[in-house]
Parts: C-alpha cells; sequence; structure tokens
C-alpha cells in the first residue's frame, strides 16, 4: 500500500513526540530546528513508498538528532510486562470458551492497541481496554473460518510480528494454536533493530517467545515487512511455511500487495488511513486474507 | 505567542485538507506532489513566528497550487446561514435570562466551535452543539465582571472578530451590548482578504454587520491580528478605543504579548497547545483580560 499524504502529515506528530521525549523535551526553539531538519530530509520525498518506507526517512534521523537508537526502550519493557502479568488468567478465560483460537485471535489483535506510533495512544488502563476488546470487540472484516481450515492442514506457520506488549499477545495465540495442533512448527519474525516499540529479537527473548518458536528477522530497522529487503533465510522460511500471520498495519501495508492465499492479515484499523482503505470502521478488528489465489 | 512545534505538524494536516478540496480530490499523486512543494517552502521557516504568521508560508502557496483563493467559500457562507437561522431564537432566550450580556459573551464564543481549520471540525449538528455550550459550557478563565465593568465605561469599543459563523454570534453580542449600552460605537475589524474560514468585508456585509458598526479590515490576509501589519487606521481605532474584544485563538496568539489592560480575549480552547499554554481544559471558554495594566 502507498503511503497516503495523511501519512505524511501523521508522522511528522511522531517525530515531534520523539523528540519531545529526548533531551529536548520542552526546549521549543531546539525542537523547531530538530524538526526543520527532519523537513529538509523529507522535502524530495517520492510518492509511492509503503508508510514503513516513509518511517525510514524520518527515525534514523530523529536517532542521530536525538542521539537514542531505541527511544521507545522502557516502554517496549513496561508493555511486555503489563500483557505477561495477565497473560495467565486470559489463557484460562480463553480456554474456557468455546473457539479459543478465535478468541486468542482477538487477543493477538487486540494486543495491537498497543502503539506509541499512533498520534492519540494512551497507555493508561491498556490492560482492562484489551480485555474489553477482546470480550467485545466486533471484526470489521472476518476470514477466521478459513484461517482455521487452513490451521488444520498445516505444518508450518511464520509469523510476522509488530509491536512490544502486542507480542505476549502474539505468544499466547501461538501458545493456543499449539495445544490444538501441536505437530505445528512456528517461525516468529522479529524487526532486526529498534523501530518505534516494534518488537526486536532483544524483546521477543525477554517474554521467552523463543520457548514456542524459532527467532528470526526482517532484516531491517522499519515498521513494517518491505518484501525487497527479506534476507535469504526469510525468503526461504516463506516459501516453506503453510500458512503465514502478519500483524498490524505496518506489516499489512507492506505485503498486501503480494496477495497470497496463505496470508492472514491480523490488525486493528488504527487510523482514517486504513479503516478506509480496508472499508471498516476505524478500530474494527481484522482478520483478512491475502485475496489473490497464488 | 510564538507557534509550537506542533503548530507546524498541525498546518500540514490543514494544508492535505485545502488539498483534498481542490480539483485534486483524490489524486493521492498529486497532492503527495503538492504537499512536497509546501515543505520546500517550510524547510527554512525560523522559530519565533505566532501561528497566524506560520500560516501566511501555506495559505497563499496553497492558493496558488490550487488556483483557489478562497477555499472555504461555500464553508463561509453555509456557516454565516446556520447561525442566522437561529439568531432570533437565541436573542430572545438570551434577552430572557438574568445576565443576557454574559450569555452572549457565551455565544459569541461558543461560535468560535466554527472552524474549518482544526482538524478535527465537524460542520454536522453545530447549531445545537452550540445552544448547548451556550446553556451549559463553562469557563476556564472567567474575567466577565471586569469586562461588564469596563463596558460600563467606555464609549467606543474595538471588536477584532474572526471566523464566519461565529461573526453572527459576535453580532448578536454587540445588539445586546448597544441594547445596555446605546452609546457604545462600535468599530468591527475583519480580514482584508479570504483565509481559512475568517471573516472578510464580504461576509461581515452579508450578514448586515454593518447595521450596527463600522468595518475597517486587519490590513492582513492572516489568521490572526500582526500589530506589526496594522494599518494607520487600525492604528488608530487601537489608541481611541476605550474597549477591546479580540475573539478566537489566532488573534490572541498575535496580539496577547500586548498585554493591553483594554482587551479582553474571547476565545474557546480548540487545541491542547493553546489549553495547556492557558491552563485550561480542550473546549474550555475564555474571557480573559489582557494581563499588565498600561
Amino acid at each position: 500500500m502507498k503511503a497516503y499524504p495523511e501519512c505524511f502529515a501523521c508522522i511528522f506528530d511522531q517525530a515531534i513526540r520523539v523528540l519531545r521525549k529526548s533531551k529536548f523535551g520542552n526546549d521549543d526553539e531546539k525542537i523547531w530546528n530538530s524538526l526543520l531538519k527532519v523537513t529538509n530530509s523529507v522535502k524530495d520525498i517520492p510518492y509511492g513508498l509503503t508508510p514503513a518506507q516513509l518511517a525510514e526517512h524520518f527515525y534514523p534521523l530523529l536517532s542521530e538528532i536525538t542521539g537514542i537508537s531505541d527511544p521507545y526502550k522502557e516502554e517496549k519493557e513496561y508493555s511486555n510486562d503489563l500483557m505477561l502479568n495477565i497473560y495467565d488468567d486470559l489463557k484460562n478465560y480463553i480456554l474456557d470458551s468455546a473457539s479459543p483460537i478465535v478468541l486468542a485471535i482477538k487477543a493477538s489483535i487486540a494486543g495491537n492497541m498497543i502503539d506509541f506510533g499512533v498520534p492519540e495512544f494512551d497507555p493508561s488502563g491498556i490492560e482492562s481496554k484489551i480485555i474489553q476488546v477482546i470480550k467485545e470487540g466486533k471484526f470489521g472484516i472476518d476470514d477466521s473460518k478459513e484461517f482455521l481450515d487452513m490451521l488444520n492442514d498445516s505444518k508450518k506457520l511464520l509469523f510476522i510480528h509488530d509491536n512490544c506488549g502486542e507480542v505476549v499477545m502474539d505468544k499466547l495465540l501461538i501458545e493456543i494454536i499449539k495445544l490444538f495442533f501441536s505437530h505445528i512448527e512456528v517461525i516468529s519474525v522479529v524487526r532486526d533493530g529498534p523501530i518505534i516499540n516494534d518488537v526486536t529479537l532483544n524483546e521477543a527473548r525477554q517474554i521467552h517467545l523463543d520457548d514456542l518458536a524459532s527467532l528470526i528477522t526482517t532484516n531491517a530497522k522499519l515498521p513494517g515487512l518491505v518484501p525487497e529487503l527479506m534476507s535469504e533465510q526469510l525468503e526461504n522460511e516463506w516459501e516453506e511455511a503453510d500458512i503465514i500471520i502478519s500483524k498490524g498495519q505496518g506489516n499489512f501495508e507492506g505485503i498486501e500487495d503480494i496477495a497470497d492465499k496463505r496470508v492472514f492479515f491480523l490488525l486493528r484499523a488504527k487510523c482514517d488511513v486504513i479503516a478506509k482503505y480496508l472499508n471498516v470502521e476505524k478500530g474494527d478488528l481484522v482478520i483478512k486474507r491475502g485475496f489473490k489465489i497464488n
């Protein structure tokens, strides 16, 4: 998906938040001048990039300006801890339900609410908001039946993760899937380095995701998978997978054009641009199959 | 008030909305490329301008790109008509109340809700929202008693208007003031040419504001008064006025530094930046006296 002009403006908001978190704090003149450096760096940016590629023009420069390579380090650990705190209770709740895998899908999508890249994201009380979405959230697009059918015939699941916190709910989904389909092997794909609050090998290991899945990276520090940047290892895993889960907007925006019938996009429509693009309400849960048959 | 970095990002949102309203419509590539022209024009913009001066770097260029000098022409007429429809009922309601001038002040501030420059502004059902604010809205800052005292001793009122629609409520405030203080002469100051949905001579005459006040302009096509750009005529009126009403954020941002005890700022805190600056809740009504004594 090509970034919309609205994404260009949105990422200026993100830049200001990263600058406000830095040593510049409330020094508006320094933040203003830093913003001008950013503005200069994007004044010729071509139309046609995905939002994740657009982010590539902002975040590395912001790291250079602020001297901070991982601005959301604390928030990443904090949101993983929050989700680990509700993990066991949620697992029991899901296992007591009539359709544990569908509920675990909802939990994994609800975890996608934790996103420090979204302008209006407020982390306070996020646990109860997530539990509410799991219990009451509605699917704007629901290909969960096709997902369950394909899962039934799969031996290898490629799981492309998105954010910290959310990744704990992904782990829960993997655990529930493995309870019902113990023969399924899972390969978990995380970012190659810090970008916003996306999960990297570091945070994946912190939550012991490697107990349930083999870990590899996207080969890029971008908030979304970019097919052209995939390593040979990731390309091989992509080829060999029977079923692929792509979490979040960033990955969707990057790979929906591939239109692979094995891919299921799990996301929450978090901005007007994506809601309009998918023809769903903002906030809707989405499980959408890569729509063209290979 | 100096524009904050947040204002810089906000005005990109405004630019996209103006471009979407233009002939480019949904042609994202054309809008993207237009946005790059805008980005290029502001890549060296210095820190320290007021938000209205910042707007000067965007709106004339947007007019040039789109070929439209008055992008909110229809909305301006529409919002004036909406407010004229409730004028008589509201006047009767206010005159039946215990404190007509304070209620008319609230009406004038509530009219400030009509602002096509604000990202989340939604004009649907605006009449009932405005009536609700008049009846239930609370003052975050309330210098209305000082305003009434000063009005009692005034012969000449300088009224610096802001937006269309809102200006109809300003007219109502002027009418109510004149009912109680018939000797007060009113000079109404409007923008010198089209900028966002701000009122110009054209729309002021459409609503017959000239029946109650003499009309002059700010001498600038900017969404806020800039002291350095005032004409000799406006400077003279400013000097001679016994009391000055400044409506809206744009005028506040432009002239609050003057700190004149005759000035009363009437506005609704419409964005986080202004709410924080004034230490009020977003959405609060404000009547604030120019705080230093001359």
